[in-house]
């Protein structure tokens, strides 16, 4: 039995506003119209907004599937790149759709990948203090991850995410036969957070990954709809046990304290996908030097990643003074600690009592001087 | 018995995040960093925001009494005035905490009135996506209305809290001895959104604030005590069953349809007290003329209201057309029609089903013409 066929995939997600869902199907955007107006019949006007690369490949699609259910819909786009998930541009969007004089009855569709979730995700959030907002993932990385669990945010100079809110979306929609647009490196990018998910919850899925790498970093689009399928169920039962991050939606940011870090050093030279890849393997490395992570699990991450082409250490030139400054301005910083998600083994987070446990900012340092630059690149 | 030897007066407010308390007795700053502190243990680490003219007076206060408790707390000041409740001073405060690397275990408090409680909420609310913020009222406004009910938000120049969120409280505390500080006519400004309180569902309140108006304006700390209850008992008992305004919380807005319109086209030199009190009286006119509200009601609540000072008519200087740009950008705007909420009789909304009616944006601008500026202001 053909699986698409029988329509998306729904898999449904718990908030504290309330459960969404999140559908998952090839040729899914040709009927998002339809998606969107049955959930959400109460929001006739629509601001699609999509950075200057999606907004005419499939920002424009949007808006007309609104417009053939009868709503208002505009297009809002914004200059395509990380560098642009500012207050800035987040200012702009919102006096671009206050111009246009949308209400508070209005809702926002985003339309692309991680950083147009949170942009426009972070606009929706704050408009007239909170008006619905539906994603539409276009991108590896908004697929497996970004587009689900309600997290919205711009960075600032001082390092990523760092303001935003919760705003659990409506809707969100996925369609894998986008990935024949995503240029290769990028698809590679999103993959690192299925490899997380696998690696933190599901050992079979993380094999799955490695052995189907070739496909996904092709664009086959079967290989990609099972594979985003079971991150979506996986980052679903995580976000819906947990949704501010009290407990469970920790483990999701394994690899993400040294990643972030990483990124933000590198003054976002380095791709998020690439910075949490390294990350990962250089958590698993101080995991194993603590004597909490099964010997081995670094390299074996490091496989399955290089698999999917993707960084296992990071460039020399990363001046550790500066990759200091950032991990002490960590969200999850504390006392010179820096709270982080340790692995027990590839599909299992270690836990004592908490997902995460506080550790040594100069502990992390030694590690990354160590084994951080290894591989000479 | 004397009540304030009681302690202080605890209403509790409930809210999607948990309920909080609202405290409210003469004397409460001096223990301030008691009940936050005991409400509050998890939270070490506190920005105090005021502005640059509370900060001196009750700023440093709050700030010495969480150190007693062995909190690390720092005092981030911002410029007075409405006009200063903006995205960039939000920018700015929310890089000043970045600079002083506060953590997500960090707690804001807000110690000043309306202006300080939305703005330094709006920073708590984004501050990595949200940490807990204590509301201290210092102004009449704060105390009676803005400091109960967890709405957040700046300013833009296309009008007032056009972008913000919903940010509950962990906890309000009110002070009436700081009314001492307070000139005359910021009481009486913040007196308006008490009689707006009775208007809507108290009648035996309303006469209660229109007899002790001259106690009130003078300053008496009692007779405020005793006032600030009540109103706060009433916003609690409205927010507490309709947080985020699908229902009965939209009797808050009576008076703030046209009100907001007026502030914002007297680009804020109209005072927003002086100008719900107008757009009150005007509402009322509008309800008696649509044949909802009694005859006599508008008449009666501007009465009341000249009793604080507060004027009930505005200047034939606001041009119409202006006001019209501001009333079609409402919130509430939906195909020319404005949500309004109109008084049944003074001390009782008006109900069809609905807490608010739609009412055509003309038939206001008409109702304005005729008697906005009937006094010959």
């Amino acid at each position: 039995l053909n699986e698409t066929e029988q329509g998306p995939r729904r898999v449904e997600v718990r908030s504290a506003r309330g459960p969404y869902d999140v559908l998952v199907g090839r040729g899914l955007l040709g009927s998002a119209g339809q998606h969107i107006t049955e959930r959400l019949p109460d929001v006739r006007r629509w601001a699609v907004i999509a950075d200057d690369h999606v907004a005419p490949l499939y920002g424009g699609r949007v808006r007309a599937a609104l417009e053939e259910r009868g709503c208002d819909a505009s297009l809002f786009a914004f200059p395509a790149g990380e560098q642009h998930k500012t207050r800035g541009q987040w200012q702009r969007l919102t006096d671009a759709l206050l111009a246009a004089e949308l209400g508070r009855d209005a809702g926002v569709v985003a339309v692309g990948g991680g950083v147009t979730g949170d942009l426009a995700g972070f606009v929706a959030a704050t408009y007239m203090r909170g008006i619905p907002v539906v994603q539409v993932a276009t991108s590896i990385v908004a697929m497996v991850d970004s587009s689900v669990g309600g997290k919205t945010g711009v960075d600032t100079p001082a390092g990523k995410n760092l303001v935003g809110a919760f705003h659990p979306p409506g809707l969100v929609l996925i369609d894998p036969d986008v990935v024949a647009t995503l240029p290769r490196t990028e698809r590679a990018q999103g993959w690192a957070e299925a490899v997380k998910h696998g690696a933190i919850l599901d050992r079979p899925y993380f094999d799955e990954l490695a052995a189907s790498a070739p496909e996904l970093l092709a664009g086959d689009a079967d290989a990609t709809e099972r594979a985003v399928r079971r991150s979506v169920e996986l980052k679903a039962r995580v976000v819906s046990d947990d949704e501010r991050e009290g407990g469970l939606r920790e483990v999701l940011n394994f690899g993400h304290t040294l990643g972030h870090a990483l990124e933000a050093a590198s003054d976002y030279t380095l791709p998020h996908g690439s910075a949490v890849s390294v990350g990962m393997v250089l958590e698993a490395r101080l995991g194993e030097r603590m004597g909490v992570t099964k010997s081995g699990t670094a390299n074996h991450l490091a496989g399955a990643l290089e698999r999917f082409e993707l960084p296992t250490t990071f460039s020399a030139a990363t001046p550790s003074g500066e990759l200091e400054g950032y991990l002490r301005r960590d969200k999850k910083v504390r006392a010179g600690r820096v709270r982080m998600v340790l692995l027990q083994c590839v599909g299992e987070v270690a836990n004592d009592g908490h997902w995460s446990r506080e550790v040594a900012i100069d502990s992390s340092l030694d590690v990354i001087d160590t084994y951080g630059a290894d591989a000479g690149v």
